[in-house]
């Protein structure tokens, strides 16, 4: 009898180890051995990706990584959210130029306000680098980090993409949905490194991406501490950080995680310097880049863009071997 | 049958939740119900912490606090470990100072590396903070990201404190440890907010005291991505980045973490921002000082040091109630 009780509770250890017994566990196992890539077509991008995993979680394999070691980083405009007709952050600072055009009568004469109020894409593309950042400084500055959060999640809930009338976090690729959540599954933290707002995005990553705020590195601008009323309070300054693009990607890595990818995934040179950083470190490693060729269901565009170009990642990923994802090709649906 | 073996699957499955069935799981359950702060006397001080935890952790009681916001900040010196007579980090820059002197033979005559080589302290001192940023710049700079990380690790297998003699891990206090691995058994994330650097602490800190780099804030310098023989490496420049102290505690962590910590621990007027902003959170709070006040076992210092001042922080966490812990009465041991 205690036997039979030993092997029962043998069994039930094993497949509660197998199948996630433990409801506190941050990252749980997966159920039952079905596709965790069912948006992936079969094909050599898919299967470069279940390779690598099994070889970093094969305890008895030369390629084996503590679960500890298991980084991965993504770029999020591109990657892992649209980034077409322009990024969604910049339709952001447009209607709340909008929003905020009441309180600031000289907006009507003065660039890149001017622009944006008479819907003047030509002229706000002319104001050039200098003009965005104005445009990020009036409105995304001079309020304190609580209520910028509550501006950022008021609007995702009512704002629509002018394309497909979606609200934007819809516009998020499923099959990454799923790439993030399989890496979960196997023990690796997820992390997001874009050029866009780290306070832009912090708010609403955890619900649409499972990835929580502290594993969000973004661009910022200063903050500082004083005190409203005897409470402390952090105000937003018009004035940059950080831009966390290209080489300043490795930076923003470091200066947050302090330790090396395993694996990165990007979609434009603006993730070049993330890959080779990724690339650089000893053992497995793995790199991505999200080929945008899909003008059907997405949008098809690289070396002659102006948002999102891949250009030189493009020839240093087919150069180096890393994995090339066609949107059209191996995404059998790209929205959810 | 069935039912008998259903029983013996429920109660597998309760001890298997509740004993930490999940090799998987970052932080793991308790495995009996001993005192998981065995360190620690009985008093106030030990029961306001398991009585916080116990209020945070019960699923139906009014102060539930999702394991997800569980933040809970740590400084380092003086409250995780020692530091007398003066900050271990400047016991780390004056001997690399020592071992750099040879190419450096201007220090002999150039103020304050002559006070450092002579033993000087007082003319160390008379540099004031212009002549520490001096030395640190000279000794934490010009090398990769990854040549520092080493020089940090070989400099605690060999460096001693001088009052001790033992290395400077080991000036760790033990109570301490209990309560990092306590508030983790309890699904807490437990960071460093340490106005120490951030990369002098990062190599170290998961051996140590479990808090893995990506959980580690402090100061920094900054650094630069290039390539070195066709290789990315990150360089670190002789140039400050961020002081983490005083009212840029909260900015370091808005900027890190991106959430409110829901429990600060701290042993300075230095951290009193950190446990003010922990405090102006809405729900549960717990905020703690350690107070040196055990001259036999460690130190007596407090509202007249130069090192780790509790003197403003010491009267507020009175006035509202903090937890404030002799280190003579409260802590059966010091260090382990």
């Amino acid at each position: 009898m205690k036997s039979r009780l030993m092997s029962v509770l043998g069994l039930v250890v094993f497949l509660g180890l197998g199948l996630g017994c433990c409801s506190k566990c941050e990252q749980g196992s997966v159920a039952v051995q079905t596709d965790p890539l069912p948006s992936w077509n079969e094909g050599a991008a898919k299967q470069s990706i279940v390779d690598f995993v099994a070889r970093v979680t094969d305890e008895a394999g030369p390629d084996f990584v503590p679960a500890s070691e298991r980084i991965a980083t993504f770029d999020n405009d591109g990657t892992l959210w649209a980034e077409q007709p322009m990024y969604f952050q910049l339709f952001f600072a447009i209607d709340r130029v909008k929003a905020l055009a009441s309180e600031h009568p000289e907006w009507t004469t003065e660039q890149p306000f001017k622009a944006v109020l008479e819907g003047d894409m030509e002229a706000l593309a002319a104001a050039g680098e200098h003009g965005l950042l104005e445009l990020v400084m009036a409105t995304h500055a001079g309020m304190t980090t609580e209520e910028f959060e509550g501006i950022v999640l008021e609007w995702l809930v009512t704002a629509k993409h002018p394309k497909t009338n979606r609200p934007f976090t819809e516009m998020v690729y499923q099959p990454m949905l799923e790439l993030l959540e399989y890496l979960r599954a196997n023990d690796f933290k997820t992390y997001i490194v874009s050029g866009g707002g780290i306070e832009f995005m912090r708010p609403w990553t955890e619900a649409v991406y499972g990835i929580p705020p502290e594993q969000v590195v973004g661009s910022s601008i200063k903050t500082k501490f004083e005190y409203r009323d005897g409470n402390p309070v952090l105000i937003r300054l018009p004035e940059l950080d950080f831009i966390d693009d290209k080489h300043d990607k490795p930076v923003g890595i470091n200066s947050h995680i302090g330790r090396r990818p395993i694996a990165a995934f990007g979609n434009s040179d603006g993730d070049l310097q993330m890959l080779q950083w990724t690339a650089a470190g000893d053992g497995a490693r793995f790199m991505l880049y999200v080929h945008h060729d899909d003008a059907d269901r997405e949008w098809a565009y690289d070396r002659e863009s102006h948002i999102g170009r891949l250009d030189q990642g493009l020839a240093e990923a087919e150069q180096r071997g890393w994995t090339v994802v066609s949107m059209k090709n191996d995404w059998e649906r790209i929205f959810p």
